[in-house]
């Protein structure tokens, strides 16, 4: 990254412009390799949450207007409110109380005359809760429905590959999966065409306007080689790490552990536990003295601890949940000292309210 | 920025998080204070094509739908492309010969009950003219009209004040000004309420979703406080370069300086050619081959060479257009290579022609 910091412009004709064009290409190529398409099909965006603004607009507007989406309240916020700004109505499908959209009822919610665009994440950000994506695409191909997978949560932790997949677009964000903040990616499937977000520029082949930031796809790029080679591996650390932590939360009492059990069924490096009897801040708050950042609700509740509409829409306690994650930054002692601390911070927070 | 290029969510509770909080708004605090406005004004976006797309939805956003922009063709096309897409329709504004907006024609077309939002730039991209901001805003006060103020090719090269010049809305990008890219800022003003282009998180005050490029905004931010420092003493060495060029340009037969002579109407470090009689393209690759990194047209048609709508509004000769630049990382090496060889490339075009 830091020999592209200083890049020149990638659309210049000039010697800098043209090395810096190469640059962003391989980048590209890289990102398309580790997700399974064409290079082509690869619209580098600022990140996740502005893909999936681009694919809930595009998609409508390529659709023309009055139409509906079809989407679970397990989604993300941004897939949320860009599909409550861009579409004439939401078709809300339900989940189970294990985070699942209920594929029966997305099925029939894409049969309706209306719906033109069905929204399934990947895998949910704040549970970890796969989902049924493969089925709901297919369920949309056959009612010409449009799909837009955000698989923010998911890429870089299971395998994905979009042409597989067989969906429209999917949203992408570079630093879930060890690259840099500010950088994601929309895939657009082949032979699609959706207006662009954001105009001026005939940048991404006219699907994104603006100074492409050849740095942080560079950075974007390298992330994706790495986890080409070595996703499984990632994948199987992240594993045992999880099973330590979520060992050390079944013995607390009054903890529940949401969401399914296993994999296939949920991402390997996700745990959202419900704490019973107390509120997510202090609870953060003592983690974080003991060294542990862990996070409540979900992952873009940024300034705010507001109870999780994920969790709400599966039925569990939303008021009192926390999150651990792990990543490619995780050792073997933090993790051993989350689970070590975890139980005393709870423990110690319901001395006090008992004593209170 | 390679401090923060791992920074945690700085939504987060966690000490790693408010770590990042504070390096945010640090960066926050020195762009504000460049730009002569409060902290709370200024919105980190992912550089000024964002800002442009996002003030121009917002502001329309905010009147409700049906209402219209007053806006010149100089203006660059994302503001242009936005308007298309945000407003019911445009008032377009002329300009003089060397790219000045016609202050008379603004202020009728801001007086048109049916027009909600003015697009003034601080100055042009392409040729470097000094716009009339302060009167357009005082026009469209007057007449409680939006103004937005597209500074992204002024910003860093001539002093701005948000607040002095009172616009609703600017839009800025860092990498112009010698930050990096991928990151730029959109000033909202004091009171103002537009609703978000990108959205899904409360992040920026809840002005733009998505996970802050910490590292990114400490670079900008950085970069906004050399400038404070230093903006006066760094449009002096870009004035002596361009007098530099432009001295050897007027030695050319046949080719014209576009827009006004001097400063305080051009800003002190674009300077556009006219070059009679040879295209673009060989003069940029002549140049690139002689080791001199020039363009054509405007800044971000990129991957086209299409004729410039700035230098046809202008009703000059659009096709045979060369941008000449300077800035922080020029060399007075490098200007004195630059004016040697323009003649050289531009005499060779034209024996080839001749000859043929």
């Amino acid at each position: 990254m830091i020999e592209w910091v200083g890049a020149a412009d990638p659309g210049r004709v000039h010697t800098e412009g043209r090395m810096a064009r190469v640059a962003l290409e391989d980048a590209r190529d890289r990102v398309a390799e580790l997700f399974g398409t064409r290079s082509r099909q690869v619209v580098f965006t600022s990140g996740a949450t502005e893909s999936i603004n681009a694919a809930t607009f595009g998609a409508l507007a390529s659709v023309g207007p009055g139409r509906e989406v079809a989407m679970a309240r397990v989604e993300h916020s941004a897939v949320r409110e860009a599909s409550e700004r861009y579409a004439a109505g939401i078709e809300i499908v339900g989940v189970d109380g294990t985070g699942v959209i209920d594929l029966g009822a997305m099925t029939a919610a894409v049969r309706r005359p209306n719906v033109a665009l069905a929204q399934c994440q990947w895998a949910n950000h704040e549970v970890g809760t796969m989902q049924p994506v493969a089925d709901v695409v297919a369920a949309c191909r056959e009612h010409r429905v449009l799909v837009h997978v955000d698989a923010a949560a998911a890429a870089g932790h299971v395998p994905i590959s979009f042409d597989d997949v067989g969906a429209d677009l999917m949203s992408l964000s570079a630093h879930k999966l060890g690259g840099p903040r500010g950088i994601g990616a929309l895939l657009v499937r082949r032979g699609l065409r959706v207006p662009p977000l954001i105009l001026g520029g005939s940048q991404e082949r006219a699907r994104r306007g603006g100074l492409e930031d050849v740095a942080a796809a560079a950075g974007f790029g390298a992330a994706a080689s790495e986890l080409r080679e070595r996703l499984a591996e990632e994948a199987a650390v992240s594993r045992a790490y999880l099973a330590e932590l979520r060992s050390a939360a079944s013995a607390i009492p009054d903890v529940e552990i949401y969401g399914p059990v296993g994999e296939p069924d949920r991402l390997p490096h996700i745990l959202c536990l419900g704490v019973g009897g107390v509120e997510a801040e202090p609870v953060l708050i003592g983690l974080d003295q003991a060294g542990v950042a862990a996070h409540s609700g979900s992952s873009c509740s940024s300034e705010s601890l507001e109870p999780s509409p994920v969790l709400e829409a599966m039925g569990v306690d939303a008021e009192h949940s926390l999150r651990l994650s792990v990543g490619w930054s995780t050792a073997g002692a933090d993790v051993e000292r989350a689970a070590r601390v975890l139980p005393q911070v709870i423990g110690r927070l319901r001395a006090l309210m008992a004593g209170g």
